[in-house]
């Protein structure tokens, strides 16, 4: 029996490891380039800290590490693993509050859940957060939708759509339905479900919350079938939605200075859909909330977030507004190699193998050189085994290119250069071969 | 009381963590050009994995998970947080045997040990290690070298020494000399300590260990003064040294041919140093053992490693001869911050502010276009917020250039620049801004 990692644990391996490094360099390019700094918290923290927080459901599912000595021995803990990352940031906030605001920060690291371990579902995952902490104003929920929409766009994602809506919009519609306040969140959730079961199956899904009647059939009145909805639909929508309600009114104020400055961003209008009945399931919004759905997820969501006004504090911060979204980062990238027809190379680039022992000072200044050019260049740790070998390493580890040095190709100052995939050789000028390399490997 | 991380862990600020990213892309650059490829694995192992491979004291240091549920309840654990990266590394080669060979590999992920806290000791810290497993061959030990000497150089250290030494002409040394069996790990734990103590000291920790009359004056008649010593001078002293035995003399036949590769790949022979005395702890080592020492951390080790032919298959995996090194990543972190002039900037390279809202739609243009040259460029959140406060938000962000977008400015097409550090400011055109500002961020 081979031992294995963990039960809902993960190695990644090279291959895994290369698509997901590409994947991380392309969204953290993107966060940094709107000025938002990586930060990174321990993978304990104190169980007083992460108690609590999430709820007795979640609480049962946080790994909990034994004390030192005679009391863990009686089976006493004072730690757990991270959860999520937003207690870490709340804890972040409370203990450096001399960090400048607003405090923009990305921080992508894995969290431990206990959840019972079945098919795609993970004890240790990456959650990939960037959130904006220290002032409530519309911009920065504009340049969290702008960064969602850039880096779907940077990783090659194309005909995503941005879902956006209003918390405040939406529990104002609620109350002007007449809908219960013991059965709103029930009934939220109900909407929500829109996109996936269509409006009779969200007809359904509002009687079983306890939401019938009038209220029922005024909710549903309101409900454009899910498709992509103007900015302008959903003005007229939510302003007849929301009734007379201040907090509402208010929430329509919010959104119209969010879709001017999504203007101001760039972000096209054909990817952006205000849907009356997207929720985001979380209890702890306050304002604008949004999802990035793309079309190869079924457009399931991929990523998405909103403002949470009174959470840092509620969780152990200070008083500061925030707002910020979270990517599927390990969706987005099984997605993408899905789509791709050449996986990037996890090893080298290329391979220098000598023919023997005769010629291997010359194999390594050539390695050497390549390297020097910035390329992935190894050279075959035997050199007295048969070419042949070496060959059936590069093919093993994907390396694209082989460059073969022999005494008699020395002997006319050339090399063999073969490309694995097509099973093409040809000879190079010795001179000329980390340009020629350069060249095919820039193509890859 | 402001909530704290847990005693021996910490929290990788903005400012902390552009250091840590610039130093990893510098190593893990230098990794991946000589074909080592990224690896991963859980924070989780299996505590039948973890337990009995690091000897007893080490065993109480490993943080133990409970188990879910009633179990739990009681005490039971099963699970354990990683120790280094050795065990998860023969692990892996059990897990996934037909992993492409020579499997060459680096990890940069942290540890955790329950050592007591204190000052400079971490219960979580970051390993960073480099192996070659699958080959017994001294090519692959000098690539180890080699990337030690790059890798230094590449971060900007000047002047390291790499001491290298042989494990069984240590041996044979010891034998030769008439070392007791039993005291043999001790005397070479002495002779280890030339450098710190000098040749007195060597001579009192002998005593100490037990070793003493005959064999010690033997050992220290062949220690050489701690100096950069040539490999013609520890070849003539090993020779002696080890005397008639057959694996010493093997030894330094793996040395001869190590040294003569050494060459090959560049590695300047006035940064080694061949040691007879040099032991590196560590008992598993069977072959050629290499230390990085640099004057900036006065010559103590920042690095180093060794050949294990027998520990992949003692820790579980297959049986694998295999070489490498490890960096004390962290410290190498912490000396070069010491010898920077001005820190990496860890925010943004450019704050756009600006004037008020009417030309907040020019300052986010201005903004995008920036991005789009690869500059990390962030406009201020609140566009009714005064100048000063935005120059102010810069200041306390340290980043170095702030753009302003002013409305007497856009009448005439053009944008204040303004350097922080200098508090220069002029007047750009605003078609020219992306241009003056890359060769300004390019100059930093």
């Amino acid at each position: 029996m081979k031992p294995q990692p963990p039960k809902g644990t993960r190695d990644y391996l090279p291959p895994e490891m290369a698509r997901r490094e590409s994947a991380l360099a392309t969204v953290k390019g993107v966060f940094e380039r709107y000025g938002y700094a990586p930060l990174e918290t321990p993978a304990l923290e104190r169980l007083d800290v992460l108690i609590g927080k999430y709820g007795e459901e979640s609480d049962r599912l946080i790994f909990r590490i034994l004390k030192r000595g005679e009391r863990g021995k009686r089976g006493e803990v004072d730690l757990g693993l991270r959860y999520d990352l937003t207690v870490p940031l709340a804890r972040v906030m409370a203990t450096h509050q001399d960090l400048p605001k607003p405090f923009k920060r990305y921080q992508i690291q894995p969290v431990w859940r206990a959840e019972r371990p079945q098919r795609g579902r993970f004890r240790e995952f990456f959650q990939c957060d960037v959130d904006c902490v220290g002032t409530a104003s519309m911009l920065a929920d504009a340049e969290i939708v702008a960064i969602l929409h850039e880096t779907l766009t940077a990783l090659g994602f194309r005909r995503h759509r941005l879902s956006l809506n209003h918390r405040r919009i939406l529990s104002a519609f609620m109350d002007a339905a007449g809908v219960r306040a013991d059965v709103r969140t029930a009934a939220i959730r109900a909407i929500d479900k829109l996109d996936k079961i269509g409006k009779e199956g969200v007809e359904k899904e509002l009687e079983k919350s306890g939401t019938t009647g009038e209220a029922a059939r005024h909710i549903l009145g309101m409900l454009l079938e899910p498709e992509t909805v103007s900015f302008e639909a959903y003005v007229a929508a939510a302003e007849k939605a929301v009734g007379a309600s201040d907090a509402g009114r208010a929430g329509l104020e919010e959104m119209k200075q969010l879709a001017s400055y999504l203007g101001h961003f760039g972000v096209p209008e054909e990817v952006l859909s205000f849907d009356l009945h997207m929720a985001r399931g979380l209890d702890y919004y306050t304002g604008p909330i949004y999802e990035a759905l793309i079309p190869e997820a079924g457009l399931g969501s991929v990523g998405g977030g909103g403002r949470y006004d009174f959470l840092i504090a509620q969780l152990g911060g200070p008083d500061l507004p925030a707002t910020g979204a979270s990517f599927g980062l390990e969706r987005l990238i099984a997605l993408k190699a899905e789509q791709e027809e050449v996986p990037p190379a996890a090893y080298s680039q290329v391979l220098v193998a000598v023919y023997d022992e005769t010629v291997l000072a010359e194999g390594l200044a050539a390695a050497a050189e390549l390297r020097a050019a910035g390329l992935k260049a190894e050279i075959y740790l035997e050199p007295q085994a048969k070419l042949g070998k070496q060959f059936s390493y590069a093919d093993a580890k994907g390396i694209p290119f082989v460059v073969v040095v022999g005494p008699e190709e020395l002997a006319r100052d050339v090399v063999q250069l073969k490309e694995l995939a097509s099973r093409e050789q040809r000879e190079v000028p010795r001179a000329e071969l980390t340009a020629a390399l350069a060249a095919l490997v820039a193509k890859l």
